[in-house]
């Protein structure tokens, strides 16, 4: 009752895939560091689950239902299994509330990928 | 003979695959933004290719041929076949010189991927 922290953010299906590498250009990346690295970028190398994925990620809010992405031009179920493999990957978050789940894009993943990718040093 | 003009870096066996699109999390990505995108990702969706790439990525002056990163544990075919992938993704360019063809990170590509997974503005 007296806890008055602040709590982050509730990520209830939130998955472990956490930041994990040194830029791609630093140096070799260890074994482990590929199989937890390539999971990520493996989903996002389909088109239909990367529209998804913009899709969320560009809706107003932050996060989007299914109702709110039906315009992909597949149907609702196939929607579902991508939206699941990218929470699978850590891409996405996803909430139940009410009829709807909602997914939302977990920026601290967006981050770690895009630090993967940042370009050599030059000197 | 009188041409003085310094010609950009050659990269003769560099695919078509440019810098196509905002970030994911700009708008909803179209189906052809969607289609250019996703083999960039694909590339690097499998962990032995994540290796070759980071290993060429990260090797000294910036390019390796097959010779220099034999290390990775899988036959050098296997480690050329992965090569060949990541170069008609277009993230690698590679040159023939002498017995050797010799590989090297494509900085644009990189930057372009590093630039789709931009974080959402947040205002």
């Amino acid at each position: 009752m007296s806890n008055i922290e602040l709590l982050p953010m509730a990520e209830p299906d939130s998955s472990d895939v956490a930041p994990c590498c040194p830029p791609l250009t630093e140096r070799p990346f260890t074994v482990e560091e590929a199989e937890t690295a390539a999971p990520m970028f493996k989903a996002l190398g389909d088109p239909v689950r990367l529209r998804l994925f913009s899709a969320v990620a560009s809706h107003e809010g932050g996060e989007a239902c299914v109702c709110d992405i039906a315009d992909v031009g597949v149907s609702q179920p196939t929607v579902s299994h991508h939206l699941k493999k990218l929470r699978e990957a850590g891409l996405l978050t996803s909430e139940r509330r009410g009829t709807w789940v909602y997914y939302r894009v977990e920026p601290s993943v967006l981050a770690a990928m895009g630090r993967l990718l940042a370009p050599p040093h030059t000197s």
